[in-house]
């Protein structure tokens, strides 16, 4: 089989997303590529996580052709390449229907950076994606839902925010690898449980400290950071 | 025994409730119908989850005679049959006080469309249907409490919007089967809590764009859904 | 050891608590009563749950005499005794700080009948006790809580409305006995959570209609109740 | 090995976070002190809790010198050193990014004393902080978070109120030992969570009165405390 080591990192991957309860039913998929071979694993199309494995993950080439596998892909599939396509840093893709941070999509706003934890993760606001016009969503539709998170992205540094919401819909998220796009996944969900109870506590919160949200970010992202015990990437320990 | 399968499948469903988080002790419930013989089955009245099986499962024809079991049916099983009688379509029927869900009841309001995660399901809003006066309370209560929901139901399209709220009391779900009935109240439950934490967020929050709603409902069901391995029913996979 | 089917009811009881979610710690606890005997059996002081056993309940007579038990009765022992005194329809009490309804005593707002699921169980509003006044905190505190609780409430007829919140405080349940005092405890948790959602969904929100409250109270208690197998105390079964 | 009985309380009370489910990934740490050697034992940083042990627990002086240990301790190891250098009555300190209360440190508010479950662990409200200047964000910023909780906090009686909220940043707890210090913890929040749906029911809540908040708290704690079975602590039962 093709890839076997991202299979089983997708799968992985896949079935944390439950672990974390970040989904309900089949509500939430998990992608990875290998750069070098220019392929992406997926989950199948709804196919319940009790029946996952790594060799059910479907692969694809970065045109979307299924090259292995017997099951069709995840629906949300051509969302998931528009970003492996055009941000070369991404290494795993996550969408998710998580209960808190589909709230902050359907109300159309942005999660607003208020604290130390999301600027542990996050280098600023959570975007919200504009919702699809009624001819983004008539022709390819989960394409068109990538699009829209591009022009809120800044493709060069796309794992400074490694996260957006799409307006009426629901979170995706990013990362270098399968496992760390979970990871921001879960992040988001806290942080935006977080946010709702803060607004309520105080609905004129000003935004955290911008010296602080730099110093959060710094100490865990790149070339001085101090914590953890090795690198910049807390999350894969 | 009559309608094994069918006694089964209506347990199983029962159990899923509980497994769901959807009922505090036995406050729910879960009937099917056999069709072709005309026969409903559905759980004994105040019994604990614990202690169901498909054995003790009551069989019931469509006008509500007890044909099998010892004990007696749910007080909610003339809501049910109401269903039955007017809705060839429905082939399990849930009625849960699952607490989000039966917030929005309490409050009178519909669950309105907000998302995906809704549409993916429903084909608009949750409707709430209007309390009972004084006099359907008084004579055939559960009766009244069914036909007060066929009042804001489309009988020809019922599984459109497989569920409902009743004012001051708590949600209705159905599907074509008792595990998909199940599926939706879970369904139900989650957008209500959405909803409402979306509202938080935005009280002024616009339902879905119209043509997003259509794009997802019609990916999961219908002759062109595209979602999942096979068909439109997700849910039963 | 006297009264060992007693103390066993009380310390199953007392773990239903922390099974059922009401409780962090040791913030809650279950007493019992034989009303032929006047031996009344409740949690020792401050003592873990893990730790609980029926051989270390602890055994008082009416007037707060330990008559058997090496520990220091729970120190609300006294609010549970006027209970006892004043209402000899009681047979078990309860009190935790359960995070829902411990909010509305903090609010100092009885918990509304806004649906079924509340008028199942109460018959009518859960209200909320004044405050002490300083000199009833100063002197006999836990026995001054127990008689505005009782300000509060019909001796008659206290079953009805089987709880209480006690204003800056906390709540207490009580029952015919103490499993369904525990039973009681629950209920009060998920209206107060229900009640509590409600609201924010539709601040103005109306009572529910008092003969829908008849209905569902009457259909579970007293001679003419339906719901259940054999009769009016479904929290037994 | 260096103090091996801190090693492992440190290591327990650690796991302990996470089974209160206060901790998300490794957002969180618990550190306690030899008084008598000097010596402070923390959890390392970032390393995932599954992978803790007594054994790789990290031994400092006061100075936060690592005296043993393979790993780098918590990045948040200035800010502890500050409490244990400024206190000498706290034995553990615990830091969390639990949702409840970190949304009261994001809105910059203190938790208020509402009822008699804060009133049983915290003698007042629980303060937050003020915000770190960006000065004291660019150079020693752990140290510096330290320092302005010294600002809000009574040295003399600093178990009195044994815990903190930071602005835009999260809550801090401490006490006797580390055990006691993740009793705080979790006491910090739940009240953070019922005071939340307190201001939600009544947005014009009254503080307890002082009286009864005088009451709750001296019966747990001080020369006449009579709650429990022995002592002033019933955290350590």
């Amino acid at each position: 089989m093709l890839v076997m080591a991202l299979r089983t990192a997708v799968y992985e991957a896949n079935m944390a997303l439950q672990q974390y309860g970040l989904v309900t039913f089949t509500w939430g998929n998990v992608s990875g590529i290998d750069r070098e071979l220019g392929l992406v694993v997926i989950k199948p199309s709804g196919v319940a996580y009790a029946d996952l494995s790594p060799e059910n993950m479907v692969v694809l080439n970065l045109s979307g052709d299924v090259l292995e596998g017997g099951l069709k892909p995840s629906s949300d599939t051509a969302t998931h390449l528009v970003l492996y396509q055009n941000c070369p840093a991404i290494g795993g893709v996550v969408h998710t229907h998580s209960a808190a941070a589909t709230a902050w999509a359907q109300a159309g706003a942005a999660i607003p950076a208020l604290g130390t934890t999301h600027a542990d993760y996050f280098f600023g606001d959570i975007p919200c994606a504009r919702a699809l016009t009624d001819a983004e969503i008539a022709t390819d539709y989960e394409r068109n839902t990538g699009l829209v998170m591009l022009e809120h992205l800044t493709v060069d540094d796309v794992l400074a925010i490694p996260g957006m919401l799409v307006r009426e819909h629901a979170p995706f998220a990013w990362g270098e690898t399968p496992k760390n796009a979970v990871h921001n996944a879960v992040v988001i969900e806290e942080v935006a449980k977080m946010a709702l109870n803060t607004l309520l506590i105080n609905p004129n919160v000003r935004r955290i400290n911008q010296a602080l949200l730099n110093k959060h970010y710094l100490r865990k992202h790149g070339k001085n950071a101090y914590y953890g015990q090795t690198s910049s990437k807390p999350s894969e320990k």
